[in-house]
């Protein structure tokens, strides 16, 4: 049978910690040529006003047994908001629906062990990915942490921020939208009982903290050298969100995987307005990511985290991967299993007895 | 509803001239940079005795409206047979069946418009990319052809030809086991009331033939350019069946896409018996693919055809493409829909409210 989760049933399965512990050991096996990925590619297309999209990557995780290739099938338009283009998903799908997928396959037989939704699992393993960062570069005795963004990402930043520092005790969050960050400290800090406060401004969050986590779809930076203070990690969801000159004054910057652009492959008349190729904003050529040492090398020990308690340190996490895909969605697969959860589809819908 | 079809309703509505004129209007799409297309990638892990292959290419053809996205998920063993090893894939599915899908997304909503096999996909756009081949570069009185090959491609092949090239009387078939072609050669005169002959040599079956089809799972040369006689056009559904003196000789050959090799990813401790990646042939630096007009070029006129009756022409599918299941996919969707074929499943399994 062919394992289908929704991602109600994902989200009460899979805790941040497993994620972490998962995404170690793969990180290891992937430094030891055990774990192999396949880098991200981006197809696009016009349709329409808007792109279509299509993005995929592969990895596989020997260790779980499983391989995964996780598949965005998206509707992206680019209204512009004050003086900058900002890239929105469209739910074209039926009954207002995003359309990303993550299929589990046995590297044993072959065969589709599971299929589930992408959303639940990708904020997961960007919230475990940044905690990591966070693990190696973080000082142990932080005790005061600040998120910038109140969305999704900056929840699952949060959760994965007190699994790796649970000392933490203040954590101050700012967004543009006070709405929002009001919404997300009364949700976070009853999942926790613990109080994050909201504050005015990125300044009087930033102020004095050991830990700085964006997580924003700003485009433009937000974290600037003047924020940045001695002792201080900051962690990034993407690029452009630490300006270069904080990248510069870092005395380490990590970065994910180091290889920081999807393959991108497009129609000839294909008209992105920000000219990033579909993503909302470009890896600028004025930081050399790709001489930063990486999440991976990190771990394995093969490059040092932090040394010192004045050190400045930054994680930027440059790009996903297709093997935390096959690691979370395995060990998804495998929480569902064991708690019988998930529906099952028979398997023979998605092989085939001719040879392919 | 997300349809999902099984190779046996594929097979019954899936005509040859249908692949033939969808991927012709594809090539034309992609000569103009309309229609997209991601090289396609191979990702390998040992598994056990045997290598754990995750293949998936992509592709977006905006003039049928989708995407696709094709996934193997494969056993692959290396048995020694003779002096040379083969590449044998594993039936290793529950069930005794292969792992191979084809996934198309709408490129208007994004959502899985169909979920099906690629065995019978795959067979005809390799029939029908061969017989394109053959519609431009083999004579137009052409009477007499050879088939190399007497398996499923080769029947593929078969059909292609007298797609094209309805004017041939005469083919005969060879592969070094009888039985195999003796089968061949009855199912195929039944469907077509012609006379298909078993021959008993290689040479037996090209000697005089207007066209030669090569379509075996050898990884060695079997063409060679003793066999190549003026006027004649030898067709390869992969590099080695035509030897490189053979390749030498014609006067043009023609590939399909120009990038022969995929992408491959691959453990660090990975064995591959032949050093070849993992597909069982190389294509050999000896002669320059690279340099050889493509399949898209021709169709578009941007590179000539046969131009004389005494010329010898090649055609060699290089790679595959995931435009190719894009179109072919894409119409054996419209044409399962109008034919009311296949199961339908809800699409809210393979979408999702949360953002990706």
């Amino acid at each position: 049978m062919t394992l289908i989760l929704n991602n109600r049933e994902i989200t009460k399965i899979l805790s941040m910690d497993e994620c972490i512990d998962a995404l170690t050991d793969a990180y290891l096996d992937f430094v030891s040529g055990v774990a192999v990925t396949r880098r991200r590619s981006d197809t696009l297309v016009p349709s329409g006003e808007s792109i279509y999209g299509l993005k995929t990557m592969d990895g596989i995780a020997p260790s779980l047994g499983v391989g995964a290739v996780r598949i965005n099938s998206d509707i992206v338009t680019w209204p512009k908001v004050g003086d900058s283009y900002r890239r929105v998903k469209v739910p074209a799908a039926p009954g207002s629906r995003y359309t990303g997928l993550i299929l589990v396959f046995s590297t044993e037989t072959g065969e589709p062990l599971a299929i589930m939704p992408d959303g639940v699992v990708q904020r997961m393993r960007v919230g475990a990915t940044s905690a990591l960062g966070t693990r190696y570069l973080a000082r142990t005795n932080s005790r005061t942490a600040a998120i910038i963004g109140s969305g999704w990402q900056a929840g699952s930043q949060l959760l994965g921020l007190l699994t790796v520092r649970p000392e933490v005790e203040v954590v101050r969050v700012f967004s543009p939208n006070p709405e929002n960050v009001g919404r997300f400290c009364s949700d976070w800090s009853q999942q926790f009982n613990q109080n994050f406060c909201a504050v005015d401004s990125l300044v009087e969050a930033v102020q004095g903290a050991d830990i700085v986590l964006c997580a924003t779809s700003s485009i433009d930076s937000l974290f600037e050298v003047g924020h940045f203070e001695a002792g201080m990690h900051v962690g990034s969801i993407k690029p452009p969100e630490i300006s270069r000159q904080a990248l510069q004054l870092a005395d380490s910057v990590c970065v994910h995987v180091g290889h920081g652009k999807p393959l991108l492959t497009q129609a000839d008349d294909l008209i992105v307005p920000d000219h990033s190729g579909g993503r909302g904003w470009e890896i600028s050529d004025e930081f050399d990511f790709a001489a930063c040492p990486t999440l991976p090398e990190l771990i394995s020990g093969a490059v040092k985290g932090r040394v010192s308690a004045q050190e400045r340190t930054c994680f930027v996490n440059d790009l996903g991967l297709g093997l935390q895909f096959a690691v979370v969605a395995g060990i998804t697969m495998r929480l569902a299993l064991s708690a019988g959860v998930g529906q099952d589809l028979p398997t023979e819908i998605f092989t085939q007895l001719e040879h392919p």
